[in-house]
């Protein structure tokens, strides 16, 4: 790719989109860089389409041009996904966020890219229905279906994976194809959808999503306990999970969280012990029933007390509490840096895998929060370091690497719901074994010339 | 492929497989047919490998020569899937059949593909834990994984789909991949298990399954309702789904069907005319109250009584009942055959496609009952013809094509979850578009030499 290619492609994208083609450096540096401790890269544009067929146009000139291509939702990835390693031109959906369609009887909505999770569901709010799936940023949908990301009441409603019905999407080559209907279920031909979703943007570009949404429960119920021991704390979860109890979060937060949790919030004011936080949705008499089991569960493993929050406005403090853990964690240190990781392993090596962890830390020296998702068996680890100290890094780096390592050993994942982007790349031969050489064949497949957010996920030639 | 090719990949495979490879005439016609008005065609030798080591040598050979590979199950597809139409060889996977891991904590377990349903659920009998697809067939894991099988419980507990959690698969060169693992999510790179979910054996052979399961809920009730019309039924279906009651089974059976059920069961004497047979699982209480709910739903719509089954030798007469519904769809006409087939709209469309479907039948002049997942929005119709006759053939065939249409015109698909095979190619385009395309590339890539049941889902060159 030469300056020259570059010009002449910014040329063509000019004529196209007009304003809406940006050179700027503070737009370009905006689309640069992640939330996590990835090292920044510009594009040479930004483009801001406004509708599938400027998608399309964009990238028949980009692929004309053989010039990267890298779609930008909103920013929050943690594993380098939205930067654009080799340059070339950013995609930002920002501009294409509108929610089209919403099927009150069929529960779903049809929704653009650019549309994020809390406007989805303030769209909602007449209706008594709720997109359910929730990482700790206010991701846009486009974003959250190429990671496949998922939250804290995936446990209950599932990922991007369950949430994600059909998709339209622009191929490298500027085709336009639509991955499914809105029928429930369908044996009609490869799974396109679910070939996407996690994709990471280096197969296409989401243009459209249909999701999934579930009915608001006549009752919804959260609260707080605490425990002596984070082994205490998760064999709750591992015997609640087992009994079937349908609960719709359940999130663990040790000790060490806990302690950024009283400094971040100061209403909380929790102990500083291991903690679950819960919720339980359903009918008044079906909620009573879970809570009754889960605190004969809790009560077996010592938890020392509940608290609950049955208000809106409580649950609604407790849950941002929660999804400001990061913040929170990082209040542990002054001026810290968070190196951040995320892996899931089968919920009956949970225990084990969060003890080796807690190990690996201590070895460290490094002070790294713990918070899960642990109903699914995923958790992360939030490292603190002083940016300045090179050693410091390499250590966290170190560490992330082996806690990600430990999540292999125990027949896990190396990442729950980060995704790959360019951070955990280096792992996916040992996850992955021969079929990560597949995946490689499909991304050769479908972006011969290696246009879509190339560096991400996998390698080719 | 010529006869001498063919020669000298039998005698290698016999090398191979010794008495292991049949090319006996039954044996051959065996794996010739399927349980649909298929046009049967016969595979050159039939494979009987017993470990993932052979089925890759089995490819191996296969590959080199390009001799077409047809996996096999137990025969029970309904659209043409398992028939050799380009000859080659027949793997049956009927000698990998153990299941080889249960992981209680966890709520999987990890299986051969020629397990079947019954059978895994027989091993499961010990633990308190139900794999819960149920295709009517007792079909393989295998061939329901290939086909994205679903059946009375989806509503509740998903189809192959969500069932799935990992597998391990032999590539048409031979390589072995493994999918995923038993993590309960990942975003650890493309999902490769769900490219091979539905894939019907055109991209490789699996030779192992992760599956999920679910814990047996304390009670289960199951009850019969009838209406006076198939719409009653429908919109009581309907606005139970839309008030999220968590129905494990809702089930129709028109008028037609009906009479047929009483022919084949004498002992069920139900009245004839439009039916919903139901499950509900949960607790005690909880039970109750979605009895309470259903109750109040389907007497808006005049339902006329209920008739409740709750000791387990009642239930499973009843689902058993449901399960031979082919069968007795076949006894409203003495030797007649029937040609099957099956689609999926979205919920909010179902009782308007189903009142088209009930005039498109009426046009046919044919009797052809309707069965259906109708939580899902799913429905089969069984149309009776005399085997003989080309004149229905031919009406046959017309009516099962205008009933697909008109699912397609409702926003649906020509499958819920019989696949595609041979008899669905035709409206692949028509349902995918561009996206029909995309599936061939990806089969290009997968299985350049077009060897792995070749002719069945897409065409390449």
């Amino acid at each position: 790719m030469t300056q020259d290619t570059i010009s002449l492609a910014l040329a063509e994208l000019r004529d196209l989109l007009g304003d809406r083609l940006s050179t700027g450096q503070s737009v370009r540096e905006i689309h640069g860089r992640d939330e996590a401790y990835s090292t920044p890269a510009l594009p040479d544009g930004v483009a801001f389409p406004e509708s599938t067929a400027e998608v399309s146009a964009i990238m028949k000139i980009c692929s004309a041009h053989k010039i990267p291509v890298v779609p930008f939702g909103i920013g929050t990835s943690l594993e380098g996904h939205v930067i654009p390693i080799h340059g070339g031109i950013s995609i930002d959906t920002s501009r294409m966020n509108k929610v089209l369609e919403i099927h009150e009887s069929d529960l779903d909505a049809v929704v653009q890219p650019g549309v994020t999770r809390t406007q989805l569901n303030d769209n909602l709010r007449a209706t008594g229905l709720m997109f359910t799936v929730d990482p700790g940023a206010d991701a846009t949908l486009g974003g959250m279906a190429s990671t496949r990301a998922s939250g804290t009441n995936t446990v209950r409603y599932g990922t991007m994976r369950e949430n994600v019905l059909a998709l339209e999407v622009v191929l490298p080559d500027g085709r336009v194809i639509n991955t499914g209907s809105r029928a429930r279920k369908s044996s009609a031909g490869y799974d396109l959808t679910h070939l996407f979703v996690g994709s990471e943007g280096t197969l296409g570009i989401i243009t459209e999503l249909t999701v999934r949404l579930f009915g608001r429960p006549d009752t919804e119920l959260s609260a707080t306990c605490a425990f002596e021991t984070i082994d205490d704390a998760v064999n709750t979860v591992i015997m609640a999970i087992q009994m079937g109890l349908p609960m719709a979060r359940i999130e663990l937060l040790d000790d060490v969280q806990m302690k950024g949790m009283n400094i971040f919030n100061p209403d909380l004011n929790l102990p500083e012990k291991p903690h679950l936080f819960l919720e339980f949705h359903g009918s008044e008499a079906g909620v009573k029933e879970q809570v009754d089991l889960f605190e004969s569960v809790a009560e077996e493993f010592g938890v020392s007390g509940f608290g609950w929050a049955t208000k809106l406005e409580d649950r609604e403090r407790l849950w941002q509490a929660r999804h400001n853990a990061y913040y929170a964690g990082k209040s542990l240190r002054k001026g810290c840096e968070g190196v951040v990781t995320d892996c899931c392993v089968p919920i009956s090596a949970l225990a084990d895998c969060i003890a080796r962890t807690k190990e690996l830390i201590a070895d460290s020296g490094l002070i790294a929060p713990i918070v899960g998702h642990v109903g699914d068996g995923n958790y992360h680890l939030l490292i603190l370091i002083d940016p300045g100290n090179a050693d410091e890094m390499a250590r966290a780096k170190q560490l992330a690497s082996d806690v990600n390592r430990a999540a292999l050993s125990f027949g896990g994942t190396v990442t729950g719901e980060h995704g790959v982007g360019t951070g955990k790349k280096k792992y996916m031969a040992e996850e992955h074994g021969e079929a990560y050489q597949l995946m490689a064949q499909l991304k050769q497949s479908i972006d011969p010339l290696n246009i879509m957010n190339p560096g991400k996920l996998v390698s080719v030639n």
